[in-house]
């Protein structure tokens, strides 16, 4: 087994570099896990990993998960306690670290399922935001999420610890122009909504969510673009109080639980 | 006005310790807030505020804000772009901060609306996960809510920010021994609901949630406990796939949002 001490180590670059950069992340096509149930997470998924990195401790405490990993084929590194300190991008690190590719989940757009339930998200930037997201639509039984070029990346390490893993197990498919594919959807018979925070009286308990449905859920300042709203039918979450909105991730939660509620 | 250029004057160094030390803001009252929007949001709500500090940039910008919190009573001071760098916990700070008075939102277990809808929390250690909560119970006209002694301090900056402002506006009440409060609440008539991962085979949607409810939402890895769970009638999210759970705030958002619906 390889052992590493240097900081300046390849592959521990590799690993900062990936970690870091989203546009090294979509050259190479891969992207970091970190921690003991991500790795364990990802592996029963069917993601192809390529190096992990335990620490000499973490090594100890996760032996089988260690094992495991060798077995599948993933080159396993023991790393110097200040090399974790490197790679690490959480608090309170275990010393457990991984590089993987990608999976291909995505799928596309005339493969759409016509009476499933999609979610289309413009622009979501919080990463906790897209990760819970991602985690909320996996437990409802979403069919998969649409993703706008505007997104923060789906495979930055805090999305991936957010999504508690559904990054490995959700079909996603980003475009370029979400109102031209939420447009083309509606022509397919899929219902099409977006979700607002006020400036309509159509409320979430009076839409009709039989047969397919695509939702639209909106940026965390800027909520959806008037050209999403255009193809769209706009309805709101009745609110009370002062409150003008509610978090990105919390809406998204209460609107896919309405859709699938009742399925 | 007061003009700060030192990061070591009284005041900073009051306001850091309040921002980052949960013992003191018990201690003399009082929290930090940061950026316009929740200091106006602050003012608008009733909350008496001590010191405002702003850079020459912020108070160009946001004269208004600047002048309204003096003529509150609010001592205006003005600070240097190191000191405001001090005083920053945000990512993108617009150089605004202020330090404030706990509002006394508290309600007494025996004032409680018996026909009202209220939220318990026992232990939820994220900040994020507890301001998004309060911020969709305010949203969704929640009554109020119930906090364990073990849930991350109400008044930290990040749950405020997180809050939007709903801190302001909740009533909320601090129990030393969440089981008893449950309990007791459920001898004067209130149903008393455990959200439950899984381990039971009751549903969200089989429950009658007419009259007056409390539902119980437990630690973010851990859940609730069992001597929660024992005063209280346990059901779950209906869920599929390998998710195993819902983030906190995403499940603590469909649970109010089910039992709010209909009212």
């Amino acid at each position: 087994m390889m052992e590493i001490t240097s900081r300046e180590n390849p592959l521990i670059r590799d690993y900062t570099h990936l970690r870091d950069n989203r546009a090294y992340r979509r050259e190479t096509g891969r992207f970091v896990l970190e921690g003991a149930r991500l790795l364990a997470d990802a592996l029963e998924s069917g993601v192809r990993m390529e190096t992990a990195f335990f620490t000499d401790a973490a090594m100890e405490k996760h032996a089988a998960l260690c094992q495991t990993a060798g077995q599948k084929g993933v080159r396993v590194c023991m790393v110097g306690s200040s090399v974790a300190v490197k790679l690490a991008d959480t608090s309170a690190p275990q010393g457990i670290f991984a590089t993987a590719f990608m999976l291909d989940k995505a799928f596309a757009l005339d493969k759409i399922k016509l009476g499933g339930v999609y979610a289309a998200l413009e622009d979501i930037s919080d990463p906790g935001n897209l990760g819970t997201i991602l985690r909320t639509a996996e437990a409802l039984g979403l069919s998969g999420i649409l993703l706008s070029k505007g997104c923060t990346d789906i495979y930055a390490p805090k999305v991936v610890r957010a999504s508690m893993g559904a990054v490995f197990r959700t079909a996603f498919l980003q475009v370029d122009d979400l109102p031209a594919a939420l447009s083309l959807l509606n022509d397919n018979g899929i219902q099409t909504l977006a979700a607002l925070a006020g400036g309509t009286t159509r409320l979430l308990t009076q839409l009709d969510l039989h047969g397919g449905v695509v939702v639209a859920i909106g940026n965390e300042g800027a909520g959806l673009t008037d050209a999403c709203v255009k193809v769209c039918k706009p309805f709101t979450i009745p609110m009370k109080g002062r409150a003008e909105s509610l978090n990105a991730a919390a809406a998204a939660a209460i609107v896919m639980w309405e859709i699938m509620r009742g399925r």
